[in-house]
């Protein structure tokens, strides 16, 4: 007798406050959702076991599969190739932590795993904004930046697993001291948290700027931001040209350096990556070199699901190249 | 009968001043080698022609093998692929040539080719400072900075076969402009000419300075500032710490960028490579990220040839694939 039931693949997103797991079909479908406040406080065992009450949870919620596999998207640095993580800043205790091989014990089934901003970027290649492509760069900025690269049809990996650390390419020689304790990091100038902060320095408390009207005289966010300057409100399209302009900088860098056939955006601020279309493509159009300039720049489609949906393809499509093979001669 | 000649390739360098062919054994071994002044300003036809009559001279000098292939590095862009140089800068009349389809035609040989900051980025990999790795940063320092990228064991290619413009990454806010016309380019604050610049601005003609004793009062050159410092010149040993800075932060973003095992420098300033080898480690100590504080920074070790053994490794090696599983299992 033949299992005729769809193949399916159990998907994880492990964040430093979210755990969430899917079931996700070989379209890319998320067939069940569940999700916990991690217990990152609690050391790997705890998370771990919470994780495989999570995969009990989809799967009596889901319809009948085969099931392929386990993928799970989580903090780096780690080692894909041995399951390993290595050193997750946001998770107490998890230094060089066997995570594939011990989920894998527990839930009975072969687990592969990803860093989280490479599993948002294969989710937006395999099913999103990159669909198609063999070559991509997935750029998300929020609080950070962080990123992905697809290189010839698979994730780019160097030593250790690592790169496409985008968000501490120094693009600049002043700004505030970036987090990692560099000057002029492309996060330190472009991420969310940093128009937050001109946007906060640019105004003050009982001013009534739009801008603090927004944010209750409190600090100011990226997201207020784009709500002010969707709704008009001239400083806070001043402080998105000047936000279009680093990313349109960094951007280019990335362009010159991995040369993708489309840079895709996700993350909080892409919400008004609109806003910023033609600051950036100036600033592209001015500084790049001629054969880069006419790469797109386009908006995550996938949402918050990428990185779940990514870290399933990670099972669905067996390895990069098979899916590239097919996007491009299928 | 069995053929037991010993296998080689033929390879060219093609430059814009100066056009370099040899016969190349499979060890990396140069068995005869011929060079001619290109006919840049002469057309396609012309420097085809050239190639051609080399081809004869090398191999009426070598012994007796069997020619595998012809590989050949060319100014870029070109499409490895497709085998077409895109647009030569330094080559009048260079725009879409098919030069794997016209030279192999001459030649009776199929012909690959790859540009020439990656064919040396390939030697280097293959049979010199890089050997043994699976990932590389290959970056030459001289009158610009080029490179080529050596990732998961091939050489990263992007769209139209571009990628590694690692001279045209903004890394600072303030610079001369750059020739690409941007502001703050590595190449525009850490090139070979860059600090013949500043060592030209910093003495004056005939103020009796080491530099200038060494140009005879002309513009001084990085060779200049390079042998000033060897001999113990304070002025132009703070030159080179200046310069030791940039390219540490430039090197940090490569990390970053890239995580490669190791970053090899090649060009003429990696002769002075020792002289600014702590000025470089500690800026990568002070800015890079933990995981990528302790990659090996070397120097080339094939000098001139890289590019031209690197062009009989197209040949030679089948794919980067192949080889690098050779180098890590064999």
């Amino acid at each position: 007798m033949t299992d005729d039931r769809p193949p399916a693949a159990l998907a994880f997103d492990l964040g430093g406050t979210e755990l969430r797991a899917a079931l996700v079909a070989a379209s890319g479908t998320i067939l069940a959702f569940a999700s916990a406040a991690t217990l990152a406080k609690a050391g790997p065992a705890a998370v771990i076991e919470q994780m495989v009450a999570l995969a009990g949870t989809v799967q009596a919620h889901a319809p009948a599969v085969r099931l392929l596999g386990v993928g799970v998207g989580a903090p780096g640095p780690l080692d894909p190739e041995e399951g390993v993580v290595l050193d997750a800043p946001t998770l107490d205790g998890w230094r060089q932590v066997p995570l594939a091989e011990r989920l894998g014990a527990r839930l009975g089934r072969s687990v592969r795993i990803e860093n989280d901003a490479n599993a948002a970027a294969l989710g937006e290649w395999r099913y999103g904004a990159g669909r198609g492509t063999r070559s991509m760069v997935f750029v998300t900025v929020s609080t950070g930046i962080g990123g992905g690269i697809i290189a010839g049809g698979r994730i780019l990996h160097g030593r250790r697993g690592l790169a496409g650390e985008i968000g501490h390419m120094a693009i600049t020689g002043e700004s505030r001291p970036c987090f990692c304790g560099a000057i002029g990091c492309f996060e330190a100038v472009a991420s969310g948290s940093a128009l937050g902060e001109e946007a906060t320095r640019a105004t003050a408390p009982g001013d009534g700027s739009d801008l603090r009207r927004r944010s209750e005289d409190g600090p100011v966010s990226a997201r207020h931001v784009v709500e002010a300057a969707r709704a008009g409100d001239l400083k806070a399209l001043a402080l998105l040209d000047a936000e279009a302009r680093w990313l349109g900088i960094g951007f280019t860098n990335l362009l010159h350096l991995y040369s993708p056939e489309v840079i895709v955006v996700g993350g909080g601020l892409s919400n008004g990556l609109d806003l910023m279309a033609h600051g950036i493509t100036t600033t592209i159009g001015a500084r790049a070199m001629r054969p880069y300039r006419d790469v797109p720049v386009r908006r995550a489609t996938l949402g918050n699901h990428a990185g779940l949906i990514g870290a399933a393809s990670l099972i669905l499509a067996g390895d990069g190249e098979a899916i590239s093979r097919e996007a491009n001669h299928g």
